[in-house]
């Protein structure tokens, strides 16, 4: 089915208020989660939503908690998000870093005792509108396995990284794992194999099924044992820049909560030439569009190219969603 | 054959003095070459010589010029490396984002017309000597395909993270590509396959097959369609940060020359917590270590632990190095 834009941030923002979140913090989670969804990101968007309701339920997200500033170097800053909401926590550090950046020329918030911040792509975003390159990351609870270990010890630790331009903005949003679970298990519905190896199965082989990748949590880093590398230095990073948890402690507890984040803000237009950054980003995007594609019909895009063409379908036509993860949103709004 | 390290600095000193460097920068390079091979990665020590004198010879690398401080916003600033040696350019800039970072919390160098700095790593451990945190990256020529695309347009651009801990620096050093080419030709010496495709063949299938491979220069990125992105918006920060020229100009050039540097440091001691920053990173090197190995006898390290055993072994035993690659190596100092 599809959904307007607008009625499911209504809706949401309906829900939130019902779960005690004051109107402001629900308005603005809503459309988040709608924005998320619109961009195509259902998995931390719209199908999200009943998980993060369960987490408000069970005191894991802290519905009033309000992050806050521990520690201020200049440009570098520690904050503490007590738990509260990972949006709400995630958006005003991105804000923060924004702010210190235009400042200073660059700026670092690292947050502790955060939630899941849904999309993390949606701050890259964010970051670029208001003008600035973002690099951003997150740990997680344990879902792969180091290089050469059984057992999932390190985070799939989503990277963003954006920069604004005028005819859009380039945004990268990768998780360090080749697929995420869910995808995996968008394959498993369907019947289909992964194109590529996605996880261990459990002969501890790499395999590209998912069923037997979804039997035990071990899924594959991008590049092997470098996406291995890149995931344990970023949790390395978030936890001692924000003297927070490291996906070992995360892993410890019953719920992924309390995790470590970095946002790092840089201001280019204090370089005073604009049209020149704009002119190098379109020689970019010109050269690696302009190739002749690998298969016929195929395309290459730069990152965030296709988000922006999902936005622009979903904005006319409605955004696509599971009919049985609407009901649920709708059911939790007023139980039958 | 093993040659000490003391030895191999003193033959290459005297070589880049022959070259027409001044004592200082010979000394410096000799040093920078002689502990790459020492830390095991001779493709970018001993064995690239002959070619960093080509380069030298063909006025490539201009023996004489210094990079420059061209503008400087905060703790952001932008140099020209004027087409000087890559070593001496990216240590100098590395020397500069640290006391940026010393200063401000954090310091970014931006260098645009650099030549090859041989090793990143290298400047990782430099950043981590220093107290420092680095993120450091550069771009190169096209020498893998966009996701999609059938020609090489993108960079292996390699991306380096170095974190500084007591007990041995925690140092990330990888390109973008699965592979790299040096490693794809040892493969091929050796007569094996790699372990996983890297690259594309001649009928555009993925491949692991050395031979094929090396026809065409089509790497693989890491993580496929993720590697790709990476490498495209690495190339747009380094290119827009530094107003240098992109993988795309790079490529229209005859030699791989003219490259962009991002250097970006951070500065941990200003939190005056570093034996809690020391905890947690021991906490997360702890629990990766301390996992059942996947094959019987395997082991995880952590981001650079095998660079410090190299580093050790070959101090104690002496540098292995091919023998005609010694040889000529000699040669270019006293032709026979």
């Amino acid at each position: 089915m599809q959904i307007p834009f607008l009625q499911m941030q209504d809706v949401l923002c309906k829900l939130f208020i019902k779960y005690q979140f004051v109107d402001e913090k629900a308005k603005f989670m809503a459309k988040v989660f709608s924005e998320n969804t619109l961009d195509g990101v259902n998995s931390h968007g719209i199908n999200r939503v009943p998980l993060f309701i369960k987490y408000v339920e069970d005191g894991i997200v802290k519905v009033d908690a309000e992050a806050e500033k521990m520690e201020a170097f200049g440009s570098i800053e520690r904050w503490d998000g007590h738990f509260g909401p990972g949006i709400i926590n995630a958006s005003k550090c991105t804000n923060r870093a924004i702010e210190l950046a235009k400042l200073h020329g660059m700026g670092l918030v690292a947050l502790r005792n955060t939630n899941h911040w849904m999309r993390g792509g949606a701050y890259g975003w964010q970051s670029a509108d208001a003008g600035c390159i973002s690099i951003l990351f997150t740990n997680t609870q344990p879902n792969m396995p180091p290089w050469g270990g059984k057992h999932s010890r390190i985070g799939n630790n989503p990277f963003i990284v954006s920069i604004p331009r005028k005819q859009g903005h380039i945004v990268l949003d990768m998780a360090i794992s080749q697929f995420a679970f869910g995808k995996i298990n968008d394959y498993k519905l369907r019947g289909e194999k992964l194109p590529f190896h996605g996880g261990w199965d459990e002969n501890d082989e790499l395999s590209n099924d998912p069923e037997k990748i979804s039997l035990h949590e071990r899924g594959l880093p991008i590049g092997y044992w470098k996406g291995s590398a890149l995931s344990i230095i970023l949790d390395m990073l978030a936890t001692l820049l924000s003297a927070g948890d490291s996906t070992y402690k995360i892993g410890s507890k019953k719920y992924e909560t309390g995790i470590s984040q970095v946002y790092l803000c840089i201001y280019p237009e204090l370089f005073n030439d604009t049209e020149l950054q704009e002119k190098l980003l379109n020689e970019i995007i010109g050269y690696t569009h302009d190739v002749e594609p690998m298969k016929p019909g195929g395309k290459t895009y730069y990152p965030g190219e296709r988000t922006l063409q999902t936005r622009t379908r979903n904005l006319k036509n409605g955004i696509p969603v599971h009919e049985g993860v609407w009901q649920k949103v709708l059911e939790l709004l007023e139980p039958v």
